[in-house]
């Protein structure tokens, strides 16, 4: 223990300076505006939960929770996501007989990091959750609410690519001949692995139908504008016919420059039982966000209704928003101690004005010119008064 | 652990929802601005510190720290305070030649709960801390700004105490034996056991006349309203002087009608070394916040430099701050299937009149009435329009 220095935060752990605090707080201030004013309600749930409730149900691997013991023995975690929290309090009595319910978030989530290497062990995210609405309109009405929260943001090109958990998974299902090559076919998709899938296809051995198949789908549903094109992979028409449905809805919203759609979609995020999408943007090599429907994580909670919703990376955010050029205006009032009466008077005029202003003693200066340049303009209050 | 029930959360660990959430940030966004305004530059430090840095250096006891074991075997800490993990970041390359520094926050501190009963486990603080001004004006910056905080938030009755660590500590060492002696009684006015304090003196055997000048000391120290009140018993002259000065410039502010001195207050924050204070409010048993000089605390951290502030405990203004009567103007928009595009223009043109909209699907409401029923006010788009 003694190696770790006094300066030093645990892996991955990192503080927020004042000029990346301000945009901070800007992203936060429009999101929270953009959403509220949609009718979606923030609330906020513990850092701290028991691993039995929300540790387990989450989708996060167990190696980047957070652990922690309590004073009763009760293992705790370090929330790994607002999902799943989220789910807990929609089934709770408050809010369960309000359905359906549409609740925002912007919290901190804790990944537990192996390695040093840049990822962030605490970031935020921002956030919506519609639960007890398992129409298509939900679902469209989430991705709307993305692309038009990243519209607001300010953030100029970024895509929303939008799958089908179920819709892949029994396609995998189809031309597989057991549930460890589905698995493993699902796996390498997570990791956006498509070398290896095809690679893994032909491994099995599979009858060159299957095999046909799934090699041609996996070219062929990627990227693809309309959700017909893969009709021919299809297995069941109804998961079809509700996502040419959300297609319609996004048309008529106009945001289809904003969207294609990849089959081939599967998230490490293992709760997803619907349509799910993710966020690129240009000039960042990872999704910004991501969200979709997971009608089984309630029934976890005791719940049995239907949920969508989408989750933003505000860290990523952060890196990808540019930090605006202009300095903010600072007065600095400089006073001599015999004149305080003067520079409390001074002050409260010109923050009555709305200049942001602060006020300092100039005896306890050890470097007077050093301090005065970090402000964009110098007033002072001395006996014989010069500007 | 299957003891734990689905919908539990760890012991004094709390949901926020809707309604306090909105007043939480009307809390929020008030004192930020407030203290943006007057030069503060909010940062942020991450919920997790390791043991040896802010666990130790914090005033918060052992065992109400939330100790976890990161993967390299390192002992970490939820931060119990937001006092120490600035005093580290303030030491910090960064900031480190911008001295002085007027910083501030809004976060989470974590503490644990031994038993139920109400105390949070987890609850925000928001503060400033003023680096490297060993003036009085400092001191008299820090105390004016909290009150002024207040008044902002429209919090009507309080009263700032104010007190001085080791003009007490000199009184109590002057006039007792030994140093456990001290101790002991500093702990009973930590506690505010003043008949314990009584006892306790008395049963010292100490000489009569030291004695005498104990009990003597614990009636009249108490809520005087000028500092030079207690001169006889004050031992070194200087810090008579010092806070002398500091009741003068709070005069000059015209904020006396908020304070009293206290010279028996002694904190369990046991790094303040200079004065300190208390903030209470009719209504709440407990403090709202505290605030002082802690000189000592950034030589920890390698910096000789003093430093004040203060803390003001959220939950705790949450719980004064009346709630808003007026019921927040919602709008739902019911829209038939069939009418997405008419709803969704619907939509935006009352959003661009500032109206808060929520749109919703009519077919999947199980209990429409009583969905209505949260809402200001319902607009409904279908085929043959009635309102």
């Amino acid at each position: 223990m003694s190696t770790i220095k006094l300066f030093e935060k645990p892996l991955g752990m990192r503080d927020t300076f004042p000029q990346t605090y301000e945009k901070l707080e800007a992203i936060r201030a429009q999101g929270r505006h953009f959403l509220y004013a949609r009718g979606y309600d923030f609330i906020k749930t513990p850092s701290v939960e028991y691993y039995d409730t929300v540790g387990k149900a989450s989708a996060i691997p167990d190696a980047s929770l957070f652990k922690l013991v309590d004073n009763q023995g009760n293992l705790l975690v370090l929330r790994p996501d607002m999902t799943t929290p989220i789910a807990r309090i929609a089934t709770a009595k408050l809010l369960k007989e309000k359905i359906p319910q549409r609740l925002a978030y912007f919290a901190s989530v804790f990944r537990a990091q192996q390695t040093e290497g840049g990822r962030p062990a605490e970031f935020e995210q921002m956030g919506v959750e519609l639960i007890g609405d398992s129409s298509v309109f939900a679902d469209a009405e989430v991705i709307i609410t993305a692309i038009q929260l990243l519209q607001q943001l300010k953030i100029k090109a970024f895509t929303i690519t939008i799958g089908h958990a179920r819709v892949l998974q029994a396609i995998l299902q189809q031309y597989t001949m057991n549930d460890e090559q589905m698995h493993a076919l699902r796996q390498l998709l997570v990791e956006r692995n498509y070398v290896g899938f095809e690679e893994t296809v032909v491994s099995f051995n599979l009858p060159q139908e299957n095999s046909d198949i799934l090699l041609q789908f996996i070219e062929e549903a990627m990227n693809v504008k309309s959700v017909l094109t893969i009709e021919k992979y299809v297995v069941n028409a109804n998961e079809l016919t509700y996502m040419y449905e959300l297609e319609q809805l996004l048309k008529q919203a106009n945001l289809m420059d904003y969207i294609t759609f990849d089959f081939t979609i599967a998230s490490h995020m293992n709760y997803y039982t619907g349509m799910l999408f993710e966020v690129f943007a240009a000039g960042s090599g990872f999704p910004l966000g991501n969200g979709g429907r997971y009608d089984g994580l309630l029934a976890h909670f005791g719940s049995e209704v239907g949920a969508t919703g989408f989750g933003l990376r505000v860290d990523r955010l952060l890196e990808i928003i540019p930090t605006s050029d202009s300095m903010v205006v600072t007065t600095l009032l400089l006073f001599e101690p015999t004149l305080y009466s003067e520079a409390l008077q001074r002050a409260v005029n010109l923050r009555a004005d709305g200049r942001r202003v602060t006020m300092q003693v100039m005896n306890d200066l050890t470097n007077i010119a050093a301090y005065q340049r970090q402000f964009s303009e110098v007033i002072y209050v001395q006996e014989e008064e010069q500007q």
